[in-house]
């Protein structure tokens, strides 16, 4: 079973997926992510969440975005409990469902779940009472909306909230990336002008619904010709072991983000990623750590985000 | 070297079996459990043990009870200091004893404590500071005195605080469970009516103390027979390759909760387990998500008889 | 790239080595330990750092000393952040810069970082934020700055400010410890009036720089005869498998602190011990328990000079 993360009066319950969130309630999110962004560090947030408990429930270890939960839910003023699922009870045998009905019945007012499983989050939230709100934190190769909005929130503050005019180019393993087929969402959704999507054929999607709307090429170079931004895409290195790739120094030469080739997009262009980065493979340190790169903004802006999520889902 | 758990006065100083407690510590530490679980999400609670740090330290791991003690915990405003002992110094071949040493040298001033060993946690709080105070969160086969005090107070909110016409079946592996010799304690103490052990012989214990004044029987269909309240226990898988039961299904054919089977109990009868559940082995999915189920009741009462606990041992 | 925890105004920035830290700030860093250690349990001091995060970033673990970090932070009112970086991105192949700039985006204002390379906590201080402050909770061989400062925070409470007429011995492992190399700074920068080293030759430094004004001796007799203190270190079990002790009997013969080789120091000498102890290795259990042990007293003082040295970093 799984349910609707909006109700029948417009409000978000749970947040589970960008895919069909209506542009208003995204619009709204990056607003107030927003406002958090400029209040950081102001002490009278602490009164947001009091009395909440907040549950980081990750059935796959992720300890980079569960602390970017952790501190969101701190500066608000919730209760933090950290459950690694992956050496829990769950190794007894237990169900996620029946761990995450244990712990609310403890108390957790909302739930930051991580699940290897495609659509595993919404099926836990599938079978939350009432006032229990799930958070996707990611799951399976689908749905990372947290990340999908620090991502827009980043583009917005460099580039404008008028998407229209806005050229994006999503490089890398766009097949098996929850991270694209996110930020195409809500590329989507907020109108942008221009989405090309590159990587090697084998690491492309092969589904018309996942590329519908962009432009589609192998070719790096031409991927990068004017564009606005550039979302880089982190290289598994199961893709060689698969055989999807060839070496790594290969996969640079063909898609690795040089400072030379980033000389191709807009004078003004700005390069992303979501980390964690392979340094030397699909980007250069002199690109990573240089004037266009706002990798660094995405994460404080990853903090940001989560507070927006979860003041909307667990404030009064 | 062991302690009283109970000073001259009468006080509770540590909380480490339910064998032996005085009725009226018993019943002051239910009520003052009802009055948490009355007063959940309450913020003015955060100020009972403000300035006070509990450390749960765990020498085997259990997420899910350290993260109810957490709660407890958080919901009186102590900080918290999780340990995990099976990783840590003690590995480096420090002694469980000098491991609080130093963490009560360090200004813990209650420690929650698991351990594999028999009357381990009592041993320890032979060694405390005055002042200091330890819970037992389980130790060895034999004590496990929180999850005795949420049993009964779901017993009592179920079925009223006069237990003498209560009829209660303990199902299961009754031979290897703390959980079971802690409830048989707490109910001898409370003046339980009758009290039906069952199992397969190979389950059941071989001291008679252990059973003093229960009616014991291998036959499942019998003990339900008009009980009150079953109360289920898990099957560790380990007893099948110890060779003490057959196969799973077996099992379920004789000691698992069916629907069918518990229409022999009492019509209001109420079904309890401590989990991790194996569903589908002692128990069946619509018993256990059923209307007789007290299961989540169970783990909500948890955290408020972890926090009468910590008041008693830890307030002002 | 190494930064100096020192900056031009005198004010410590980063807190990573005793070695060449002046005197003044020592002493003031002395002072305040001492004054948390008088306040312990002050609530007021829960408005010090409000609405500061500090991260125990431990890429070797060490769970009592990240208890003590994490004590030290909560009695101060911040949000700790406990980071395992054995256990995440790290493992993925993120460099340990990339995991600190990432946490240090997401709001952390002071990082306490355990490391196993020399250097390494100093090199990443080079790459911190202005306004972001490191502390060193031992890396390599060389610094463990906080555990110097609890030692002279102990040696002072037990003889005195003065340590001019003080006759310190530092017996064991002193080639691998970077616990031996920070006393030895410190007791150098207080004037400690003798210091003796003491350990079978194959675990003497063989630099003379790290011995530099002390009197060196492979007689652990000797060594004790008329001393003030004894500050014995921790015999690793690898030191047999890398064939520079014999076995741990020959080694408690020639160097474990027995009762009755105590009595050969002052009659009122201490004894000192950074834990975790290998109790009938180097030390007895009845000095280690006995009136003339400061072991836990230095556990406590730990908390109190970790306080210190958070406060002064990230305090208003």
């Amino acid at each position: 079973m799984t349910v609707a993360q909006v109700d029948a009066q417009g409000r978000l319950r749970h947040f589970l997926t960008l895919e069909g969130l209506p542009r208003t309630v995204l619009v709204r999110l990056l607003d107030l992510a927003q406002n958090f962004d400029d209040r950081r560090g102001d002490l009278s947030l602490r009164s947001t969440l009091a009395g909440k408990t907040v549950c980081t429930l990750f059935f796959e270890p992720s300890t980079r975005t569960r602390s970017s939960f952790q501190i969101a839910a701190q500066q608000l003023g919730a209760d933090v409990l950290n459950f690694d699922a992956s050496t829990s009870s769950t190794s007894k045998g237990e169900t996620a469902r029946d761990t995450m009905k244990n712990l609310e019945a403890m108390g957790v007012h909302g739930f930051v779940v991580r699940h290897r499983e495609d659509g595993a989050v919404a099926a836990l939230a599938g079978e939350a009472r009432p006032g229990t709100a799930l958070v996707n934190a990611g799951d399976g190769r689908i749905a990372h909306p947290t990340q999908g909005l620090l991502d827009m929130l980043t583009l917005r503050q460099a580039k404008g909230s008028d998407f229209s005019q806005l050229k994006v180019a999503i490089v890398g393993d766009v097949k098996h990336s929850r991270v694209a087929r996110t930020d195409l969402h809500a590329l989507r959704t907020l109108g942008a002008g221009e989405i090309r999507v590159c990587g090697p054929k084998s690491l492309l999607p092969d589904d018309a619904t996942t590329l519908a709307g962009c432009t589609v090429t192998e070719d790096f170079d031409a991927a990068l010709e004017g564009v606005d931004a550039v979302m880089m895409l982190r290289l598994q290195r199961e893709r060689m072991e698969e055989g999807l790739v060839g070496s790594l120094a290969d996969y640079h030469g063909a898609y690795g983000l040089t400072a030379r080739r980033l000389q191709r997009a807009a004078p003004d262009a700005v390069v992303l990623h979501p980390g964690p980065m392979n340094r030397g493979v699909e980007i250069d340190d002199d690109v990573a750590d240089g004037p266009q790169s706002l990798i660094l903004r995405q994460v404080a802006n990853g903090v940001a985000a989560r507070m927006a999520v979860l003041e909307v889902l667990l404030g009064a």
